[in-house]
């Protein structure tokens, strides 16, 4: 018996061991064109490179238009006897949202407050690329630029309520941030490719050209989600550009995370603070909130143009449709709530998402991105090799996924900050700007050291 | 090491033997009431039992909403270049189906084809349910009822050229059909509840009780998609009642059948026909088309309240987001085609679906059905149990999942025919109406037989 135990327990250790290595091992990166043209038709020979100032405009074409169907639309099934949100967006509190959109949005107003930001275009690769770019009063301080990248369905609108915050200086901090907040492409007002291929990995050279544009050979950046996984293969892709990563959705995409992922469960109390576990186990619960929540995720990977067709012409249902995921990702304890969630970000941002994906006709652009995401092999090549930036990751609660630091540098060799809070949730520029800014500055301070140590 | 060898061997054939008893163990039939309430509030105490012709009218009202709607759709974001329907409904060939059910269908004439069938509605257990019923030419035969139950997005009309073939004598048969063609609750014609929990297993139970108010006790049924599943349901929980099932989605869902049919996949050869093989593996080709096509399944069976309301105000984003379903399950290699199958359905055919779909406004109620088939554990319990109503099965090629009739005969005891077409798809009654009534005819002689030699 001892013998046979014996022959397991080596069995087992060997392929530990091995299964390891090969987990561990880091794949050679993937050759990228980075001029690979993304405009219509071929490449010419000469690109226009100017950058032109733009202004958000709602125009009466687009708001009669717009206000027309919404008062066009039918009635709604209502929800089910005794349920909220359980079956998904609550017709009762959408009616609610819709009316105020029709009634009380004020679309100029919105659009002014948020052209107190110098807003510019110029054309990238082939695309017209939407961005903010604020200076700060630098007071003396040291000026550091800052590329602010968002997800889905957001834009750099996301980030009204943080630009300012960024650019004021703080008495305890010798620096201060010049920011650009983009619009990814296909997102926004940035214009989407008829080609396909324009994954993450693609998204992120655009972003490092554009920023090249812009006269900035090495900055920081801040992201979420889509934003966030772009940034990561920036990360990646340019180690030597990027001086620091700050990311609200902090996440290996490696094979060797997953495993120790879903093998954490088998000893949870031994690779996270018991106060943090729930994050992360019982496995059954996250993965039961994952299928729950992920429907849309799986439809827009799969039939992004059956979506995008399906609610190009109905700003209610657009409206639907996008909100129920805002508002279960604020909050995933909220399902059964009237507003499931949607109370946490305020009206009237939650109407500027809608109306410029609306406005600009960006549904179906927009949500290729999650079918590109998995369509080819460079993106799982680029996300399994590790990256050198200096990378600060803040956990709001309420993130679709947590994994603690040891899991996070699998993919961030230099985690070096981190924040782990018991609130807040996906939409951290909107939903807790002033945590999150915080946190942006105090991560600034562990990536200046960083480089300090390492000149 | 033979002694080690003995030791694991004897564990395998005992958690084999163990898991196999515990796999074939027969939960015991839940509690079910057969007369559950499912109209507004509570159950009264005299229920209205009319039945009551119906004719269906699509007015012009309904019309010139419909049309003006679909002629104020905003333009399309093109197809991907080089791409047909890879990325999900292609929009070039969605504005072709449009424009035809804009400018040419003729809404009066599709209503007075289907009007050509006797219609009725009655009240089952609070629900007005919708169907058409026709009596045979029975010319001394001897006339079986039969009822027809659809899925989604179906309704009736999907049944309207096999009715006409089911109650017209064939020489070489001394028996025909009398035809209950039904729209499901919340389908077609049908009322929704408004009540949670209308699974497949309750649905079946009102269909059940709607033939009992028709004064049938004992009935055939044919059905497919989730017609079958109800209908699956009805067999196993009124087996005496049903005399006879011919599906073209013969599915069993016992967890046994899925052991059976991802263990199949080590040896093949042993399990099915080599010609048939490529219909169950390799598993990976399998998997890879279910989770392609299966996102829309995902959000209706999570968020059915969400699509619903995303799509409850526009006819041509309702129809890109059914039709891309409905084309691909017409024939799933024809991904690279710009219909992406639907040209293997008549387009008048398709527009009829669409058009009661919207009349009716029923997508919400309709997708409700994904959601409340897998919260219920009483459907899990239910289809767990096997039945011996006599089963027929037909299996087309492109139906989504084949089973060999070894693993089907885990849920149907009595097996007694089954066709295996090496043509065809999911919606066999409009695709290829002869096939499937020739295979329901040569079926019913089996069915027959069977009551013979049980008497």
């Amino acid at each position: 018996m001892l013998k046979s135990f014996t022959i397991i327990a080596v069995a087992a250790v060997g392929i530990g061991v091995g299964t390891n290595y090969y987990l561990q091992r880091v794949p050679d990166m993937p050759k990228l064109d980075l001029n690979r043209w993304w405009g219509d038709g071929d490449k010419p020979n000469q690109e226009d490179e100017t950058i032109r100032p733009f202004k958000i405009i709602f125009n009466d074409t687009i708001i009669d238009d717009l206000k027309m169907r919404l008062r066009n639309r039918r009635p709604y099934t209502r929800p089910l006897e005794g349920m909220q949100s359980e079956y998904g967006m609550n017709t009762i509190y959408l009616e609610k949202l819709l009316k105020y959109w029709q009634d009380e949005y004020r679309f100029k107003e919105r659009a002014d407050l948020l052209n107190r930001f110098p807003h510019y275009k110029t054309r990238v690769q082939g695309l017209d690329i939407h961005y903010i770019r604020v200076k700060p009063e630098a007071k003396g301080k040291r000026v550091l630029p800052m590329l602010l990248m968002h997800g889905w369905p957001s834009s750099s609108k996301e980030f009204d309520k943080i630009i300012p915050m960024l650019t004021t200086p703080r008495d305890e901090y010798d620096f201060i941030f010049e920011v650009i907040a983009v619009d990814l492409p296909g997102f926004g007002f940035s214009e989407g490719t008829n080609k396909p291929g324009l994954n993450p990995v693609q998204i992120g050279i655009i972003m490092r050209n554009l920023m090249k544009r812009l006269g900035f050979n090495k900055f920081y950046i801040q992201a979420g989600d889509w934003g966030s996984q772009a940034a990561t293969h920036m990360c990646t892709v340019f180690p030597d550009e990027i001086l620091g990563f700050h990311t609200n959705m902090p996440l290996s995409s490696r094979p060797i995370s997953n495993v120790k992922y879903i093998l954490g469960s088998l000893f949870s109390s031994l690779i996270v603070e018991s106060k943090h576990r729930h994050r992360m186990y019982p496995l059954k619960d996250l993965l039961t909130y994952l299928v729950r929540e992920s429907g849309y995720f799986h439809l827009q990977a799969t039939k992004p143009d059956t979506i995008g067709a399906a609610i190009a012409d109905t700003p209610a249902g657009m409206a639907a449709y996008i909100f129920e995921k805002i508002g279960i990702c604020t909050n995933r304890k909220q399902l059964h709530t009237q507003h499931g969630g949607l109370g946490n970000i305020d009206l009237d941002d939650l109407l500027d998402t809608a109306t410029i994906l609306w406005a600009n006709e960006r549904i179906t652009t927009s949500v290729r991105l999650y079918a590109e995401a998995f369509a080819w092999s460079e993106v799982f090549i680029v996300q399994d090799i590790p990256t050198k930036v200096p990378t600060a990751a803040i956990n709001f609660l309420h993130e679709v996924v947590y994994q603690p630091d040891w899991i996070l540098r699998d993919k961030f060799i230099n985690l070096v900050h981190s924040t782990t809070l018991d609130f807040g949730g996906h939409f951290a520029a909107m939903q807790t700007p002033k945590e999150l800014v915080d946190d942006i500055f105090m991560s600034t301070v562990e990536f200046l050291k960083f480089h300090a140590r390492n000149k």
